[in-house]
């Protein structure tokens, strides 16, 4: 998607380790406009697919995935990441371990928001190594629930996650996809 | 706002301690279009004030503000609960009491997305000692920035932090305002 891919040439910044920080319009500033022009892209990607739930994770998958929701006419659910181990019986819960913030968090949803009659799209800001994306995945079929596909903003098709899913059968739309990146280029795959 | 009272009646559940639980429409699982209305009464509220930038504290306040953002077009800018108490020079941050959680949370802004052009309107889901709207006004005032007042979904009335703020002038407005609640009865200011 250009009017993104341009965003992230003209405002993102790399950092060492792997990190590409979009504070400006995606994860702490956020442009509305462009995030609803986002979830237009995944509404015409996905069209026809029986969407019924957007899923995402808390926070900043969250501002993406309404404006989502507001598109596709149907409900979202954002899991939470947990503050305790002990997990209630109301609960679904998976266990994801996070690439920019080197630890494990105990991921959560209700039961009473996912069930079988939900044909779901996962929605996310980032797709690095695919561990929000494997975890969010379980949770839906912890619910009996069907994955449509994942909608996600800037995969970083470099670290692999994404093409590790594909094989396995899962779809997966990029709005934008980056091949490589450091401290003075950053290329998108074509 | 009469949508959202009757969604609180239908489907609001309180639980022991004062707390209101409107996770299946509003905290956990969202609903886009009600979400896209209350966005819509806050800027009827607002028109003509000059908001130029909408603020809101992660992560159940994110959704309410992208909508608002999308509906007064401008940029929509979330603190963050710091996980280091180190803060560095490139931050405002301010310590906030969590009513919920029963514990305290360094938030912070980058300097970069809050400055004296900011005409703010701070947004949130819930008010209730106000120590979140505290904790915002506050980042916005270290900024250099106007507060134009505050967007609040539900204001749980009975506890305070809203009319102790609005005695000392600060403009906000709830979209829906609970006088009294237990387990068998919620009642709404009128």
């Amino acid at each position: 998607m250009k009017l993104l891919e341009d965003r992230i040439l003209s405002e993102g910044k790399v950092k060492p380790g792997g990190i590409l920080k979009v504070d400006s319009f995606l994860n702490h500033q956020m442009d509305p406009e462009l995030l609803f022009e986002m979830a237009q892209e995944l509404k015409r990607l996905y069209e026809g697919e029986g969407v019924n739930k957007i899923f995402t994770i808390e926070a900043s998958g969250i501002a993406i995935a309404i404006l989502a929701g507001y598109v596709f006419d149907c409900p979202v659910v954002f899991a939470k990441k947990s503050k305790t181990k002990n997990i209630s019986d109301e609960l679904y819960s998976v266990e994801v371990e996070s690439f920019t913030h080197g630890n494990t968090n105990t991921v959560v949803v209700s039961k009473e928001y996912l069930g079988p009659q939900d044909r779901v799209l996962i929605v996310d800001d980032f797709l690095a190594t695919g561990a929000a994306l494997v975890g969010l995945k379980n949770l839906v079929e912890q619910a009996g629930g069907t994955v449509v596909g994942a909608g996600i903003a800037i995969e970083k098709e470099f670290q692999g996650g994404g093409n590790l899913l594909r094989a396995q059968g899962m779809r997966i739309e990029s709005l934008a996809k980056i091949a490589s990146m450091s401290d003075d280029s950053l290329e998108f795959c074509r």
